[in-house]
């Protein structure tokens, strides 16, 4: 198993992204932000879907954070750069850039939190075999406490 | 029970349904229409979440048509016409007309087809309490063979 | 001119805004947040759409966060809270909070800082008309240093 | 420059487009035929951003037709197959049809006819740079009258 700080994954933003001023609608970076943690997990060797599918386990967003530097525009090739920011027993903390691809200019960084839930709602323990991957993710300063 | 032969509902326009090219991006136009036969269900006396809930009954889109005359600007209050323009056993039709509120202009013409399935996604029929609401809605030439 | 502390408006949820979960798809937030901005301007007494129109005014994200108390589920009739958390020459923050109607529950808080704007992406002053306004809402601990 | 018949492209179903009924809400092949048509455009050599750009001219929507077979489901990995339809002076016509990739399963069907407009919303020709490499698309019973 590889160990790893982030994963780039890329999108190119669409014309249903796009707002009347010009430019991308604030609220699409959030769904370029799950483009990247899935993403993310699978380049850690596992499936998102198969995780709610097969083990329940459900990554409810908690909080989300977005900061925006410059602007991305219509037809973009743009990098999302996930890490896995901070994971405890019950929690996922991953931040994220997205880059113009062209030139590499930062356009947006953001963080989002989650907590993992049964699909009652109920937060629960990360089962032990994802855990094991997590512990392969290079994270700066982990709290592990409750891990 | 009224006999009602379309109903009216309003939205106004999102900066984030907008594109770039300063007008509505035109897969909105479908959203509308769903929030016009839903608000037509529910002044005929139901709601199509409970009709989901309590009866797994699912009104799954089989077919949409929209034909686009005017173009929906940001902060415009549309006003959606549906109507039910056929039904059968387990076939609905629905016809939507979007004008704009402040002049009565026709933006937009549609129509959507839609199946009753349970939550198994096979085919149901309607079950008699909203097929005995259907009947007091006006239908031109409909058919009901099969009902 | 009223003096206000908030403003409250009213969004029902779409099926298009739901997700697999079950419920509301967490980005969705941030376009209430819009409405609620955008309503608050309108009960003020101004349109956004005429100051982007007329005076050459865009209020940019620069910042958004959002924090999730509880799921907004399908239908749901929902109330958006805003009010201007601060204000300064060329920056604007609003906060929010989205309450589920029928019964007052907290879903969610959050809060989007946002810059004056040119239409050539450049900061630029409120003008005074809006200031003004500006002046008659209540916001606490005001920062106006620079107004 | 080549002849070709018709143009693949690739999108992953993500979890904002889906909805509570489990599978993709079906405004977003809509989105999804318009990523298909966009690639098309650029593997016949040019970029629909540089049309809209540089030579002004915008495929405003005028039509759209979709047949909903099969629903795509999170995480799918879909095939946008697209094809110029039809094409005349001023009107261009796609159609579409998305498959699973995983087991080339058809699941819709649809196709969008556009007008070619200048900023300010009038018709226009299509430049004759662009014509030129419609001409050598592969178009079943074209209609050139106009052209």
């Amino acid at each position: 198993m590889r160990t790893i700080e982030f994963h780039d994954t890329t999108v190119r933003v669409r014309y249903a992204e796009t707002d009347q001023m010009g430019v991308v609608y604030h609220a699409n970076y959030l769904i370029w932000f799950e483009v990247g943690r899935v993403e993310l997990m699978r380049a850690m060797g596992f499936e998102y879907k198969t995780m709610e599918s097969e083990d329940d386990c459900h990554i409810v967003v908690a909080e989300a954070y977005c900061r925006y530097e410059k602007p991305a525009r219509y037809d973009d090739v743009l990098r999302v750069r996930t890490r896995v920011a901070e994971w405890r027993n019950r929690i996922v903390k991953f931040s994220y850039e997205i880059f113009r691809d062209a030139d590499d200019l930062l356009l947006t960084t953001g963080s989002t939190t989650h907590i993992i839930c049964g699909s009652d709602g109920r937060p629960k323990a990360l089962p032990p075999k994802y855990r094991d991957v997590l512990l392969h993710l290079h994270v700066p300063n982990p709290d592990r406490s409750e891990a």
